[in-house]
């Protein structure tokens, strides 16, 4: 198997939403897909054209925006490594719904609809992996609007990274894509104490900060503190 | 077509999951679909035991709870109508990983795994529809714990009831399915602020309230809400 094969294998194998799937499906999909690099401010597609696939973001940031009349810029989302991109209308054979733009250096696999749709009707269970995937994540996003309901702070800081570790398939390290105080306004709370919390979770050995970057040590933990154990925190 | 087909029919309509599905392939999931009905306490599944399909709730709720060793039990999540129940494990080919029991009478569609897979081998525009809808909520929740660190309460509730909306498939008339202490939890405020900001929302028109129902009247203007247009609240 030449090198640049098995690299790919390896990252599609670590893209959630092909999470599980047996190593001859993703060859499949592997068959299929087609490298592309974007760089910084490239248009990706555009709003209202016919969708031919869908994109994976393997490495970068891409925003996906709509223009008003007057042409000033509306956000929709961004969507970083490890995420589909274009995804919705690629599936409903629909055309895209807003333009994307690389917002820094970008690399995506891109499949083609057309052969997508050859490779599920020979393997349904790729498809059927897929969905599996797609629901759970749902039902985690759902749990996770929930849990941002808890009473405590630590429980939905907690809830929080675990979210994030799971939408961006971490293994262990993450990075908060929000501002402190955004993210303490997320949960309910003033930086102080946002900044506080993290320090004691940092010194019982929980997670590890630097800067933007949080390295989980400890995933039990904070599966415990979403559930309501206090850890003296 | 008689009464009961037709009326299957339209209920499938209304799922979320199945959105814009031709009457073709709506047709095609109700001849593999079993109406099934459960009394208030009812098993519908236990942990462990094999998938052979997954649920659509019509009516009721459905709580997803697992035993703890001392047989205390944890709710995972509440399923309403119009959502899907079981359907990871469907989806996977695997155990169900919880119990699940009706709460209170409750009546749900079956969908045999193997029938479903038949089914989307024959028609895989059933299953891109799916992965369509399952693709774009998971989207839209992502965008909604995005809009949850807003700095407004108003338009943390605004994305909020967007949300419950979206995710009941709701036509204008939703359920908050949360105390009010627990809503005003998640959107960072005090129930006394919310309710004042609902009563500012029904003096505008925007929506009406009639204990823990909440009638949508204008969902534009909490779009505009949600973007950051203060409407005066």
């Amino acid at each position: 198997m030449s090198e640049k094969r098995a690299d790919r294998l390896s990252q599609l194998r670590n893209i959630p939403v092909f999470m599980k799937l047996p190593d001859s499906a993703l060859g499949m999909l592997h068959g299929i897909l087609a490298a592309r690099s974007f760089h910084k401010g490239e248009n990706i597609f555009t709003e209202g054209s016919e969708s031919t696939g869908f994109y994976i973001v393997t490495k970068g940031r891409v925003k996906v925006f709509k223009l008003s009349a007057e042409g000033k810029e509306q956000i929709l989302h961004i969507v970083g490594a490890k995420e589909l991109l274009g995804a919705v209308s690629a599936f409903a054979g629909a055309p895209y719904p807003a333009h994307a733009d690389a917002m820094e250096k970008t690399t995506a696999f891109f499949l083609p609809r057309k052969d997508f749709l050859a490779l599920i009707q020979k393997e349904p269970s790729v498809v059927m992996n897929m969905m599996a995937n797609l629901a759970m994540r749902l039902q985690h996003f759902t749990r996770l609007i929930e849990d941002l309901s808890l009473k405590e702070v630590p429980g939905r800081l907690a809830a929080y990274l675990l979210y994030l570790c799971e939408r961006t398939g971490c293994s262990d390290v993450l990075e908060i894509d929000i501002s402190k105080g955004q993210l303490a306004s997320l949960l309910g709370t003033i930086p102080e104490t946002l900044s506080r919390i993290l320090r004691k979770m940092s010194d019982k050995g929980i997670l590890e900060v630097r800067g933007r970057r949080v390295r989980l040590l400890n995933r039990k933990a904070l599966h415990d503190i979403v559930n309501g154990e206090k850890m003296g925190l």
